[in-house]
């Protein structure tokens, strides 16, 4: 890529490509410009660094660009906001061909348009290795939906796979990629698909209290709604299984439980609402709020990997 | 600062710091949320990689943070808007020491706050070599002035020192930094000041027409205003003389104009007006808009080096 230069690479991304309204002006400038009619915007970014946060032999580019865009569509989401557009910053070796670069573009568009939003400006610069930041936008339609307001008595519930992701990267890295079997877990692993609509077509009558994506592991981001609540979250184990983990689990020799409570990155969301007799469409009931702090399992503190510390 | 782990990271780099207005929710959510008081924001990111964008060895972690903010606040300045917040992402590897990153972002906040501005959260990661993301926001008081309001019989002024931070980056890659009397271009090199004020506190009465800032090099970046407005721009080679810059071309055998003209990262404004019998405060004249294409000095095309690509 280091033929075409930057500008010749930002004309071949950008080539062909629709914003969506919100953006009243994309590339080209020295800066864009986005629609905020709430009056205020809500605003999360995320740094992936190559072997750390993705691997090209795991992930085609399209998959670590989606990857990439979902993640941080997912924390715009959290706040119950709607992705409005995101900016990215990639940093590539000069030697990376144009077709990754491409294909990556690609995928980060195909994520931004299930997230009904579009890209609309970046940055592109050498690098030893590849490094994408990216930053979302969103529209705070109500108030932002916090990690601080659960109440003792609220139930807690999730929306989309737990533990997939978590799966995945058990398979992918036993190198057991190839059996047909987990082809569900690894493609999760590759590309997580946050459950947007099951935020964004709460009904308004839905009490949410609290709400967060599951992107270190579900004890971890419970565990930062707790602390934020100052409460305590107890979870059912039997609430939590999933059959389609059980096979994975077997031949791996680990307990499904693990990937579900630890493994981070499906990007499942997690909330807490007040009305406790039914939850939502596209939720399922998990466990409680209650008076205390942390969170338990079946009454009781879990031993082993909380989630995943970038430093760790 | 792998001991302290992401979340004893980010609460260190936040100590302390007190939000501006406009940061409706800083850090500590899923996402940040900032105000928008016209309805819509302007946004612009650069990513910066050690050892391509900055040296721990040539600047001090405070330069590289205010160095990093000021790019940013720059290119949010160009459209006209005022910088209304941050958000930054880091990748560090897992030695480096915790006070570097916190003299890294008590330079970000510096400048920020030079620019009226706070940083409203962001992302820390563990990377094999340090790189830096800011994304910047503004509240666009006025239409963005874009590239593309140029017009034949507009003057060309700019705002700000042009070829110090070139000065002071061949005074560093010659290795004779030491020298006293080159003490004012290192400091340019390091730590840009962009005159954020020539363009806030522009007068209503102020017929800007195209406006950018100067950070690929003058000739590079008025020549994306003469390609986006459908110009030529004629530079006069006589008003964009620096007698600061003499003694550093004769110690080192450049011609200043070198610098002047292609030399980039001063973070000067360069912008067009349509008031051609004088130039508003802060704004020296140095050229003109005339019919045609492309950017002369002295009414003829300049070979050397045009500005920098970021792929080159």
């Amino acid at each position: 890529m280091g033929e075409l230069g930057e500008f010749g690479l930002i004309a071949l991304v950008n080539a062909g490509r629709t914003q969506t309204p919100g953006v009243l002006l994309g590339p080209g400038d020295d800066a864009a410009v986005i629609a905020a009619p709430e009056g205020r915007f809500v605003v999360t970014t995320d740094m992936l660094v190559q072997d750390r946060h993705f691997r090209t032999d795991w992930s085609s580019p399209q998959e670590i660009g989606r990857k990439a865009i979902a993640q941080n569509a997912a924390d715009v989401v959290a706040m119950g906001a709607v992705p409005s557009a995101f900016v990215v910053g990639l940093g590539c070796p000069a030697e990376t061909p144009v077709e990754f670069v491409r294909a990556l573009a690609d995928g980060m568009w195909a994520e931004a348009g299930r997230a009904g939003a579009s890209i609309a400006g970046g940055d592109m610069v050498r690098s030893p290795l590849i490094v994408i930041s990216v930053t979302a936008f969103g529209d705070p339609r109500r108030a932002p939906i916090r990690l601080s307001g659960a109440r003792p008595g609220d139930v807690v519930a999730v929306a989309g796979p737990l533990g997939h992701s978590g799966a995945g990267f058990a398979v992918l890295s036993a190198g057991t990629a190839g059996k047909l079997e987990f082809a569900d877990v690894v493609a999760a692993h590759r590309v997580p698909r946050p459950p947007y609509d099951a935020v964004l077509e709460l009904p308004d009558t839905a009490e949410i209290t609290a709400l967060t994506d599951v992107s270190d592991g579900l004890l971890a981001d419970l565990g930062h709604i707790a602390e934020s609540s100052r409460v305590s979250i107890d979870l059912e184990s039997a609430a939590l299984a999933d059959p389609e983990l059980e096979a994975v689990g077997k031949a791996l020799g680990v307990s499904p439980l693990d990937w579900i409570l630890a493994g981070g990155e499906d990007h499942a969301f997690a909330a807490t609402f007040a009305d406790s007799s039914e939850v939502p469409e596209g939720w399922r009931r998990v466990g409680r709020v209650v008076a205390g702090e942390g969170v338990t399992v079946d009454g009781t503190s879990r031993t082993g990997p909380a989630g995943w510390d970038s430093f760790v």
